[in-house]
Parts: structure tokens; sequence; C-alpha cells
């Protein structure tokens, strides 16, 4: 069960085009392609008339026609020629779902198109921030969206997961402060004069201790943004430390999968491309560690769901995520 | 749920010998062979004693030998011999099946054999005709045998999936007549003066415009014969047209699975081996298509079963089809 | 369902040391190490906290580090170590399981640990007797453990499976004797003055006919245990003859598979590396003749459980045993 009325990451900006691109979000198949004059649209993969795919029809200048019997839809989703009518029947329709370009990214809504509102949307703002530059990522994870929520509400597991990259004892040994403001849960962790992680070295060349800020806000549904700052210890100094956003987009697609959308936008080196390859190689290699323990941990919950775990302090981030998630398709459920 | 009390093809003749062949239908395993006297036999694919595929065992004269613990049956179905017995038990029965060699196919009557009745095969008389040349496929498709009822019963499609081979403009835009007949459903179009499609071509080399007759007969519950003619605009000739017809033995082999045993049998170029082969051919590549869009669509009717669809004119005929299928499962289930 | 207050075999006692080893028991995942000193631990393969596997951890000195969030586990299941904590939270446990180490097998106990009972281990010395040779052997089968059970009860199979190793006519023809006795079922035969089967004559020369005895024991739940002779006709000698055992530990893994652990120690040629791979290659290729039966038999059995067989007197090992294990779980259903 997921959340509908919401905006989730539906695709990267530039991975859709004139060209019919199928994904399945929140468990639907859906369609996206762009008209020629570039506005993005996205249907329910699926033709009105017998339900085969239409991202396996031909995109028609707007429209899109099925690939069985012809249907042809406008970016609307209404039926605009079909075999054996003059004038197209306009009962037929595909669903439409909103769709928004915004900050390098697609959002899409999949519950009533009434309620769609880009005020809602996350701020997301970073890879588009002057001065900025963005490193974008994407990773499938067989896993359902709330196991990567824990996962990023709970970077005790750096120490353990990412010892090669971004972990070290330091993090496990921080406890953070936990607590819910504004509709999002935040985890902090102040972590002064400690070893700088492997990454951070190579990125950066620190040489000696560091003061290591990571702040972690949980925006529901379904995104985290960290906001993560490595200084050498006591200076607090911009230009010899590290100031980056960690975006973490992760959209449902299945009830066991997720599209993992991943960003980090840094203040420094703005455009350098060797920075901005090794930042997504170091980063992809930490998340496909990731990846080996949510898919065999979601396996484990796919075979006994009913296990109940123990929890430590380390969990307060999560548990209030999860709670707030359950209030949020509660009150969704009372008014669909 | 499948039609029980009636013929379904099992096998080209030829396909089956003095070898145990195992084939699925109507989601009952079934193995086949032929006495040496020639006799086809279709059992159960499992032994009555201990469930192993009689398939797996091994053929001895007539009989057919378990190959687990020497359970032996004769062509009836009757034990005929088992370990520690010196009378062999004659309550050990595995069920035998109906199956009539006729037309170049074995026939297998799937339900109560008491019912069985040679007179109750569809007129499949063609690859047999006098003067005539069969030209016989099979292909295993990953759909409902419904849905390739539905795909023959609506040519319409021909013109959006079949354009490199049997498919043209034309095609759609004659509208067919559509009647029930007879306990059949017959969807007929005549098509004066249109262009050749490109098999068409290739086949008879028509150079200008055609008269296309397309006569498709729906006899249930899984059978659909073609009667297609082309002729020079105007003249009605065979000799320099085109007469065939597409014959269409669906199998059921479980409810996401058929088989299609196809045939083109026809009244021109007898005895070719090349024009055999050009046909062979091109309908493969036709119906490879098809598959395409079937298994697609079976997967989405998978994922959801309740999905409702829009119908257009063109869907006259699979309705019908439907609704004749779905009667006689209810005089089925009445009378069983 | 299967008896859980019982011991199964686990593993070879070689197969477990210093590493953390996975296996899949009576439908639980298991990790299994020894401590530094040596004992074999046994442990639910799961982390109390988040539900990784701990087979996907460390072995830290005795303790287990699970490799999410570190927690740590001493060899009695109890957690030694918790990020967040100075003093472990002993309330977490990881389920520990009974495990010992008895003639070349760890043996576990996966029901209740209080009643676990070292008599009440089934006699399986023979790999240890004093001047006896062992020869084990493990293949894991896709059939329910009981179709295992099934096939060693009813040997007339050999006949039909197995007659270029172990089985020739005479098997299929002596109908044995079948009792039950001490909480066990046997199933006798004598043939005597018959042709030997083939890996008899490779293995001991065989000239002329021999008297061979055949005594099988199910030991309940899941072990049989057979004592086999082979001698020169008449003679009784054991000098000229064969004495060996089949050990069969049949452990479930699943409702559809089982972790078949064999051993055939034997009386004669003590210490012969020669006779040992000539033993496993030819049990090997007998058992592999069965995995082929029995996996085609459960496949059969997962699609019509309902199914309703014939017995023929051959079965009467078989039935007795499933009618003690059905006793055998209604008592435990009982209790528990």
């Amino acid at each position: 069960m997921f959340l509908k009325n919401c905006w989730y990451i539906a695709a990267q900006a530039d991975e859709v085009g004139r060209a019919l691109l199928h994904r399945r979000i929140v468990g639907e198949p859906v369609v996206m392609y762009r008209t020629e004059a570039g506005m993005p649209v996205a249907f329910l993969d699926r033709c009105a008339h017998r339900s085969l795919p239409l991202s396996k029809g031909t995109l028609i200048g707007d429209t899109v026609q099925c690939g069985y019997h012809g249907m042809t839809y406008g970016a609307d989703g209404r039926c605009v020629a079909a075999p054996g009518y003059e004038t197209p029947p306009d009962h037929v329709r595909v669903r439409a779902f909103p769709l928004v370009e915004k900050w390098t990214y697609l959002w899409i809504w999949m519950g009533d198109p009434a309620l769609a509102d880009e005020d809602a949307l996350p701020d997301f703002h970073w890879p588009a921030r002057d001065g900025w530059t963005p490193c974008p990522g994407y990773l499938r994870i067989g896993a359902h969206y709330q196991l990567l929520l824990d996962n990023l509400l709970d970077l005790s597991h750096e120490t353990y997961v990412h010892g090669a990259t971004i972990g070290n004892e330091a993090v496990a040994e921080a406890l953070p402060e936990t607590f819910e403001k504004d509709g999002q849960v935040v985890v902090s962790r102040f972590m002064p004069s400690v070893p700088a992680p492997p990454m951070h070295v190579k990125v950066r060349g620190f040489t000696g201790a560091i003061d290591r800020h990571q702040h972690v806000f949980f925006i529901p549904p379904s995104f985290i943004d960290i906001d993560s700052r490595f200084y050498v210890a006591g200076t607090e100094d911009e230009d010899t430390g590290i100031v980056w956003r960690v975006l973490n987009g992760l959209t449902p697609e299945t009830e066991t999968s997720t599209h993992y959308f991943w960003n980090l936008p840094r203040g420094f080196s703005p455009g350098d491309p060797e920075m901005t390859a090794l930042l997504h190689q170091q980063v992809t290699k930490t998340f496909e560690e990731d990846r080996g323990v949510l898919e065999a941990q979601q396996q484990m919950l796919t075979e006994d769901p009913g296990f109940e775990h123990a929890n430590i302090p380390a969990d307060a981030g999560p548990i209030l995520a999860r709670r707030l998630v359950a209030r949020l398709l509660e009150a969704e459920a009372a008014v669909g």
C-alpha cells in the first residue's frame, strides 16, 4: 500500500524525450514521452481498448497510437482516432497522470489529479542551484522503499556496510539527535575531530582530523535530503571542506522494489567533470553495498513478514518515519 | 475453465510415432504414442500408482511401462503388469483419452469419453483436399486461447501489427459484416479494388489493384477457418489470383498459454515446395508479430483481470464469440 | 509440516568450521560455525534487529557480527554488543538451536531446546565404527523428504530405475516382509542364489550367483538404515562377500526439497581410497537416477496434491512409515 496523493520522481528529465518510456510506479504501469513542444506526458501504460501496453505502440506527433488496433490518444489521454469511427469516440480515454518538470526531474502524481499541487513538491532545488554542480544516478533496488528509508535514517550502518567509502567507527559511535519538525523527521549527528572516511580523503585530500556534520531530513512520503558537511577540524572553512547534499528520491516500483534516484549536488569544484565522475563512482559503489543488504533483508521479510524485530536507540529515526507514513496512509484512506 | 466435451487438436499426425510424446492440454498432462499397428493412443501422463509421468517410462510393444516401479499399461489404459502380481490388478487404470486421426491431425477429447463423437469434428478437411497443398506450422503462445480468437475475429489489427506481410490501410478501413449462423460466428469483409499487401505481391506477383475477400468462421470452441481470396480487380480469376484457407486450431495448454496449430492449404501452385517454404516463412513472421502483442496483453490481464475495456465496432466478432463460448460453458456445467 | 522435536542431520562435521555456513532446515534459515575451541554452533540465520541473514556478517572470535548495524551475538545467541549501548541489551537474542557432533555428523534440534536429548539420536555409528571405512555423499533433491522415504522403503524400484548399478529382476520379484518393531518400520528381503547386480560385480568381482540380504530400517522421522549383505551363494562368507550399511539422513529443506546425506560405510577393503572412490561414483550415479524420478513426481504432486494413488503390495513399507509419521505429528501437535 502506497500513498497516492503525493509527488514521486518518475524520471530524470533527460530520460524522457521523443520515445515511449515504460516505467512501473507504485505498482502501476506508466508510459512517458514529450510532445513536439517538449511538454512531458504520462499515461497508464495500457490501452483502454484491449490492454496492450501503449509503450509498445507508436508516437505520432503529440499522440500515441496503440500497436494492436490503432487506437490513438492525445496528450490529455482522450481518444482522437479509432478504427471504424469518423468522429473519435470521446468516451474512450487512457488515464493521464499529472507530470511536472522541475529541478532536473519529472515528478508524477499517481492519485486524484484534482489534488495535484506543485507547492507540495519537496525542496529538491539543489541540483539546479546557482553555482552548484549536480551528480545524479539511478539504481533499481529489489526492496520495499521503506527499507531504503530505514537505511538512510539510521546512518550508523555506514560503519559496518560502507567502511571502504563513507563509513568509519566515528559514525556508529556518535548518537544522533532525532525529532519531528514541520512534518519532517530529522536525524542530526555532529562528529567533532574525527578521522575522515576513505571517500572524503580521496575527494578533498584531508590529511588530519575533520569536523563532520550530518543532518538527515525525511520528507514524506519517500524523500531523504542529507545536509552533509566536512571541515578541517575547528575551521568551518568551506574552501578546504566539503559541503554537499545527498538527495534520495525513493519511488516505489512494486511492494518489493524501488526506483532509487540519487543526486550529490556540491558547492565545491563547480563543473569539474573529473570530480563528478569520482563522486559518481564512489556513491555507486556505496549504494551497491546497500543493495546487497536491502535485497537480502527484503527476502527475509517476504518469507516471514510477521517476524518481531528488536529495536535499538539508533532506530529512533526509522521508527518516527514509519509512524509518520502510517498516519499519512490512514489520513489518505479516510479521505479516499 | 475450458470446454471439455469437444475435440481439440492434440498434435500433427506425424509428430506422434513410436516414442512417448508429452503435451499439456487444457491444463492436463497428456502422453501420446502409436501402437505397433499405428493406432494413436493418449493417456493422462501420470502413473496411477505413484504419479511419475508415464512419458518418462518406456514404450514396450503396445504398452507403456512406468519408469519408477514398472507398472505397465495397455493401449486402453488398463494395467497389464505390476510388481507383486501374477494376475495384473485390473482396478488400476490410467485415464485414456479418445484420440482420432483425421485430415493430417490427431484430435483429442478431454471430457466424458462416452460423449466423444467424430461427427462433432470441425471441418478441417482442407489440408487433405484433392489437388490442394497444405502448409502446416506450430507456435506456442503465452496467452489464453480466447485472446487468439479475439485476434483472428478482428482482423483490423492486420493494418497495425502486420504491415510488413498481410496488412495495409484497406483492412482497417473496411467494416466487416458480423453474424451468428449454424452455431458459428462469421465475420466477412469485401475490399474491392484495393492495393495488394506485401506478402501477396511476393506470392503471386500482383502489379495492380485486387479484390480481397475475407470470410472468418469461428467454430467453437477453438477453431478459426478463414476463407481468403485475392483476385486481380474485377476478374474473380482463380488462375491469376489466390484462393486459400487459413486454418487455426487453438488448443488451450494452460490458462495463460496456447498450442497454436496453423495451416495454409492452397488451391494454386500444387506441391510446389518453394511456394510452401515462402508461405511458411511469411506466416511464421506474421504470427510471431501476433505473439508479441498477445503475450504483452496476457501479462496485463494477469496483473489486473478486472480492468474494464472499451469496445469499438470492430469488436462485434470477438464479442459474439465470447458470448457463444460462455453459453457453451454454462451448458456443459449444467450437464456435468 | 515437519516434526520439530527430533534430531536432523544439519551437516557433515567437516563442512562446518571457521566460516559462516548457511543452510535451510525444515523451512528455517540456519547459520552454523565453530568457536575457536571447535564447538559447533547453530543460530536462526536472521538478525534479531532488522532481519539481515547473519551468514552475511562476520565471524569475530566466538561471536557473529551482523553485516548491517553491527549487532554482535555470542555462541549462546545473546547479544554481546550493539551500537549505542555500553552494556549490551540482553533482551536481544538470536534463536540458538541445539547442535551436537557425533559419528562424523552435526545433528540439529529444531524444536523446543529443553527437550533435546542426545539419547534420541538414531544409531548412525557405522561411519565411525572400528575397522570400518565411511563413504559419505550429499545431494539436494527437489522433493519432499517423504518421497525419499517411500523410495527407500520400496526397493523394487531398483529393477526399473537402477538397472545400471544396483538393480536387476531379482529385486522386483522378491516380495519383502514388512513389519513395525520398536518404533521402526522394517522391510526385509532375502534373495537366495540370484545374479549379482552390475555395481556389486564391479566392487567384489562376483562371477556366479549370490545370496542377497536387504534389511531396511526406517527410524523416524527421516532416517533409513539399510543392512545390506551379498555372499557367494551358499557361503555367508564375509571375506569374499559384501557387508555394508547404506545410511540415509533425509533432512527436510522445504516442503518440496530435501538435503540428502548418504553414507556407505563398509566392513571390507578398509581404508582403500580407490574402493571408496568407486563406491562414491556408483552411488552418486544411482541416486542421480532417483533424483530424476523424485523431482518429476514432486512436480506432479505440487500440481495436483489430491490425486488418489493406487497401491500395490510393495507399498506396504511406505504406507506403514507414513502412518507412523502421521501419528508422531499428531502427538507433537497435541503437546505443542
